[in-house]
């Protein structure tokens, strides 16, 4: 499949068989993720991996689309590293970027993930139940493992509403 | 190629051929680009294409890497949609995502890009110069072009130094 198939076809997917994915699956979503593309090369995000379904279901709380936090096998949160960040915006961005490898290379091989944002409105909440210290921005919460079902189609604005212009 | 290998072997290209992309190239591009996720899938980027070598090296007069913008023959300047926006944060963090599909995208057709921030340090004359309306806030510049010569391979952190802990 080339990469626009995969970019296309790839889906929030939010319901998960019970099944786990491999350590090996999990180093190559991380290993795409850390490819990302980020200002002066600072490589701001880091990643905390739950499996525990306790941890999980806890976590689970903290928002509500705690259901597919529930479903999904695997939840790895995704930080921003407060002393490699030097421009808040830059960086931002540059964790989208790795979120999105993470995502594409996850979906190439066969998994299914969920990018959870509304969570981190209860973002106090959750960094004091994983302990994160201070140097840790908890940014994003992805949710990963086996597609259940067919996810929704989703559908998407046209280049003509998007392109401001062309010069 | 497999994505993940498009992953890592994307570059940030500095010097480019002097031939344009077509206008076929650029609108595949965009089009991976649309297909970013998004919080309540608002789809917060805007594109504004520049391809005028006058507007282009009038711009590159606003960063330290203007040799850059002078090489590359197109200029894709990245907005937010203000008011699409409803989070700052999580919407950097999708223009994130559409900026790396944009760039992905772009290797594997055999295009090169850069993604320049610094520049956004002078946003308010970038955006004036631009006539952009007040709708529209820029947050990333990317180069675009047929790359000349070889791209630096960069490094990365290994997994083991990103990885907070697994639960």
């Amino acid at each position: 499949m080339d990469i626009l198939s995969i970019i296309k076809n790839r889906r929030s997917v939010r319901r998960y068989l019970k099944n786990t994915p491999s350590d090996y699956e999990i180093k190559r979503v991380l290993d795409a993720a850390r490819w990302a593309p980020s200002g002066l090369n600072n490589q701001p995000w880091r990643f905390l991996i739950i499996k525990d379904k306790e941890t999980r279901y806890h976590l689970a709380g903290f928002t509500k689309y705690g259901y597919i936090l529930k479903s999904s096998p695997v939840a790895i949160v995704i930080c921003m590293s407060i002393p490699d960040s030097y421009n808040r915006d830059k960086d931002l961005m540059s964790i989208g970027a790795c979120i999105q490898n993470l995502c594409l290379e996850a979906y190439s091989i066969g998994l299914g993930t969920c990018w959870l944002g509304e969570i981190l409105n209860n973002k106090q909440k959750v960094s004091k139940y994983l302990e994160l210290n201070k140097n840790l921005e908890a940014v994003a919460v992805i949710a990963l493992g086996y597609p259940r079902g067919n996810a929704v189609k989703p559908c998407r604005k046209p280049i003509s509403a998007l392109r401001i212009k062309i010069i």
